[in-house]
């Protein structure tokens, strides 16, 4: 064992092929680079080629963001049998997009870990098939569905996940929705997790505490708080066809912390 | 506070339409039910019905199983960038079915977190849509696949998945590709996890030491070991749609061990 161990070990086993804007490192001190909008949205693709839909995703990162969102609402401590009366609330706030569709499924799993979930979607007359399908999926939990800002608790609640923002549409944040939800949110004094935030140029509507990042980070700016990655479940040739060598940083989680390197 | 905590907290917070053949519990004392293969599988469908498809499925279960699983190998103290030349190795062995699709995504999560994984699927000539999906998938790992039990390593392995066994087509116990399959685990001395293990009267031909059932557990037999279950991500209100009155019994966790009663 130890001779094997005397190899040194290799920080840098991810590398992209422009370098990204920023680089972070995890607890252990693996280099994590950062990329671009454009790079990340052909990993999708890419994977998207080889059968890892767009449902499939919406599952996994459902679930692994739930996992984080239970353990900052204190995890085992919270979730007992014995404080079933005193349930977290989570206010979750959605766009009309795939960023939405994300934090629906990730609310029906904190909805089915027994977390109170009011889901603020605005009403749209045609969505996209995404949302559709989550919501029908949510609406058979006990989450309660809000479309105006005004349903929304008065009263602090525990987490806001904020997924109001997407990658492209950013006109969307003209929308009297979007300014006052994104109100409420900055109001509230609950913490703000936000998953999947963009990062283009324009200033974050919401301050979050936590973001959390799908498989591999776009350099985010000092507003996303601390930075997560999540697990998406791309494998390793994925990265490859798109240019990226790549090695996991996870370990054996599927959410870890990064560090600005 | 106390006020609250003064309610007296119910144990019984499942209930179902038959009383089951078996009952279990939690760590925490709250009562888990067995149901029949019969009452799971029109769990499942209706859960199909609203759109939590096989493929939202096998992801799911995919990604809890593996999450399990390394645990069982060791967690962080033994998937750390130190030890990256001494990582596990799992056998994992797939029928021909829902089942050893089931095995094959976790599979792929496993391989995607730097285990070494060889998968054991024996050859057919035409193939279940959910398995030539999934191994499209794993292909893209670094994960090997072979179709001859001589494959298979001579040496113990760290772990062997299980998923040979199909709840329905119990004649293919008959071909010589899986008694091939279940003498080597046998002869293997590397302790053996079973994923979603039928109960259909029949002995089980690998003995595990431990069993992840998936939603609500079946009445598994002694062979089947300690039970895990999985929470497969299905809203409260499909369970009631098929008359059992569900609560999770799950908190803050996504794979739990259950205690027979």
């Amino acid at each position: 064992e130890n001779i094997l161990e005397a190899k040194p070990v290799v920080y840098r086993q991810i590398t992209v092929p422009q370098p990204g804007a920023k680089e972070y490192s995890t607890d252990s001190g693996l280099v994590v680079p950062s990329i671009s909008y454009e790079l990340h949205k052909r990993l999708l693709t890419m994977a998207e080629s080889y059968g890892l839909s767009l449902d499939r995703r919406l599952e996994m990162t459902g679930v692994c963001a739930s996992q984080m969102a239970l353990t900052l609402l204190g995890g085992p401590n919270r979730l007992t049998p014995k404080n079933v009366h005193q349930r977290p609330t989570v206010a979750l706030l959605c766009g009309p997009h795939v960023q939405g569709a994300q934090g629906i499924s990730c609310g029906r799993h904190l909805a089915n870990h027994e977390v109170e979930v009011i889901l603020f979607l605005p009403n749209f007359v045609k969505m996209l098939e995404a949302i559709t399908s989550e919501l029908t999926l949510f609406s058979k939990t006990g989450g309660k569905q809000v479309s105006s800002v005004k349903d929304l608790p008065d009263t602090p609640v525990d987490l806001v996940i904020n997924c109001l923002d997407s990658h492209e549409n950013t006109f969307l944040r003209d929308q009297p929705w979007y300014r006052a939800a994104t109100d409420w949110a900055n109001q509230n004094r609950a913490p703000v997790l936000s998953i999947d935030p963009p990062v283009n140029g324009q200033e974050q509507a919401v301050e979050a505490k936590w973001s959390l990042s799908l498989g591999l980070p776009l350099a985010l700016p000092e507003r996303a708080g601390r930075v997560y990655l999540c697990d998406i479940g791309l494998p390793r040739h994925v990265f490859q066809e798109v240019g990226i060598k790549y090695r996991s940083p996870f370990g054996c989680k599927f959410v870890i912390p990064l560090h600005s390197a």
